[in-house]
């Protein structure tokens, strides 16, 4: 039996990259005053119709929708903010003292898309979302935030993208703009753009069928429909970015493809050359408009989100090693029945006061136990004969150094402690 | 909207727990030398048919299973094993030289039951599996860790309850024993133990309806059943677990609702004031057909599993409080468009020298900004005016001792990092 397909199993070798990576996330978002917010695996469909979109490909393609033995319309969850924003909702967050609301989330998120490389239909992201705040500082925040989850695991080959999306007026504007632009060529596009001349013609330009057509080359862009406000919003986000000094290029053709967001929008991708081409790794944006959407009071909210495996592949496109350390502390090594008993206890002992310890579970002849120690990287051999029971002593060897002693079993742990 | 009945949503200030509480079962599991794995959310419904049991209310009653777009059918994970031992058999993990395979797992299973105190839909479960050995040791092993998952946090109010239920003879001729027992008034039992009566009569010994029918109280115990090697291997156990300082009691009705049981069986229950009955906090016990059935080569294995719910309800019980430092190291207050500004970038490098720091997005008046710091219990309170401005300074107030400095801004980082 396999797996399902598009999903993967992380094996030991594996796993504690993904553990040394979330422990760092973590880390990162604590030392920024984000805090964990967990919502279920699954939600309410209509949720997810709601929050990220009606005309999204997510929703309309890619989403685990089943029906509950309750007869209830249930959805993997596809991504992590509408979760956020209804969680937020739901339990009144925004009633608390303490606003913005700093929440981040890591976790499995499901789409159903045909897999590739880096593209899974199980895959794991990490966000996190302000909500509470329209100060250009916050918008700064996160994406600091962003690119320091990579910079502090080692990676360099990073480029910012930045965009503005603007308010509503700013949209409306530049919505109108579009539509007249792309009216007189509608027959010429791809029949999902036609559809979104209507629905939500932003969306043309993050197409990858008519990306060559002409009318792409000249369409309007949102920066030159940018009202006052946007327009100055977008120049002190910028202007925190630079006193910050994170660096960045402002691309006007960077539309995000859910429809919640509005201002402040940016994409982080990796140009290393393990990657062939250029890659996105993550992008987030500003959206005022979602909390109210989805039941709460008018609320501005910004965020991002990641995928653990780009991250990983970036680390690999980069030939980073992280520093993860599989050494076991100790290895005893058991002879005959009475030292196998006597064995369970040491290593009991030893593990409760805070070591790494294995031993032999497999009736293994003592040149077995000493080749196991040695492929689990132990930095000490605990030998334990007939002749050490007798005298209630326990050999212990160095595996680095060779040295070998005699240490009185009483005494083993302080002695490990002084030395480990 | 809400989210699915069933679910929970996780807030901070309680993630904070799970947070430490997994950081601490990680760390256990690590010091025992075994290594986490990482499944998919959902798998084929035929591997939890097979590995959990078809005539268990698991697989019967308790589903979330659905078709994919696929048309496959696909089940959200009830428990662990039967993923874990099916990732081992596709990735050949028994071909490692490295044997037993000392595998653990934490993630969320799901299980469409009625939601009570303690029973969610969506439930958090930590486990482990070492699969390739049939040492009594290892028994010990795995019950030693898991109740060291408990002790290490402070819980005392423990009871560990083992059984044997023997290998396949022993087991055949128990099963014979209670079919010739319970025929005689099987029309007496309920219609769920009727069925048993053909298809499991162990699992009859579980049921909650004919808990107080005189036959259960004089039914055949496994313990008279047990072959030689069955009855020695459970006397190895016992001796292994003494040795190791582990109390225990032995209870000839403990059988485990799953399957594929066989040998030890054993639970961890609290007897803590605070839950008013005993509870049972988890549960494992040895496999040795499992891999087998899932069509891997003969390997004996041994697990168990125990929900973070539960564990963080028994710790409530006793009172225990987990030690979590929630304060914020500095706090930055500015005032002044000039000093907005400067102080985005004061936080930006603190916090990547590793300090936890925030500052107002809010607009917020000085008080109101020093109340803010106080809520959220920053040790120091960094102040940026005009004056300290102009002055290449910044104020640093120690909250505890309510001591004042001005320091110069280029040496602030080095400063706080001396005192904090």
């Amino acid at each position: 039996m396999k797996g399902p397909r598009g999903t993967q199993d992380l094996l030991p070798g594996v796993t504690e990259k993904w553990q040394y990576v979330e422990e760092k996330l973590k880390d990162l978002s604590s030392r920024y005053n984000y805090h964990e917010i967990r919502t279920p695996i699954f939600e309410h469909t209509e949720l997810f119709q709601r929050g990220v979109g009606d005309t999204t490909d997510i929703v309309q393609k890619e989403m685990y929708t089943f029906t509950d033995k309750g007869d209830r319309s249930i959805t993997l969850r596809p991504e992590g903010t509408a979760s956020v924003v209804r969680s937020f909702v739901q339990h009144k967050l925004f009633g608390s003292p303490n606003q913005p609301t700093k929440l981040f989330y890591i976790g499995p998120m499901f789409r159903y898309e045909r897999p590739q490389q880096g593209r899974m239909r199980q895959f794991v992201q990490f966000g996190v979302e302000a909500l509470g705040s329209e100060d250009p500082a916050i918008d700064a925040e996160v994406i600091s935030l962003a690119m320091n989850a990579y910079k502090e695991l080692g990676l360099q080959s990073l480029k910012l993208v930045i965009n503005s999306l603007g308010d509503k007026e700013s949209r409306d504007n530049h919505r109108q703009a579009l539509i007249d632009h792309f009216t007189p060529v509608k027959e010429e596009l791809c029949g999902d753009c036609q559809s979104r001349l209507d629905k939500n013609p932003l969306r043309i330009l993050d197409c990858k069928k008519d990306r060559d057509h002409e009318a792409m080359q000249t369409a309007p862009s949102i920066l030159e429909y940018l009202n006052e406000y946007s327009s100055s919003y977008f120049e002190q986000v910028k202007a925190y970015l630079d006193v910050m000094g994170i660096s960045y290029v402002v691309d006007k053709n960077l539309v995000r493809g859910l429809d919640y967001y509005n201002h402040t929008a940016f994409e982080i991708m990796s140009d290393a050359e393990g990657f062939g081409a250029i890659t996105t790794l993550s992008g987030g944006g500003r959206y005022n408009g979602l909390v109210q959407d989805l039941g709460g009071p008018e609320t501005p909210g910004i965020g991002f989100a990641l995928s653990i495996e780009r991250l990983l592949m970036a680390l690999e496109a980069e030939n980073i090693e992280l520093p993860i350390d599989q050494r076991l502390d100790c290895y005893v090594v058991a002879l005959g029945d009475e030292a196998k008993i006597q064995a369970a206890s040491i290593v009991e002992q030893l593990r409760l006061s805070g070591m790494k310890v294995d031993k032999d579970y497999q009736d293994k002849k003592m040149k077995a136990q000493f080749k196991a120690a040695d492929r689990l990287k132990a930095r000490f051999v605990l030998v334990l004969g007939e002749e050490e029971i007798a005298n209630d002593l326990i050999a212990v060897k160095n595996m680095e150094s060779g040295e070998q002693e005699n240490i009185v079993l009483e005494q083993l742990v302080s002695y490990l402690k002084g030395i480990i």
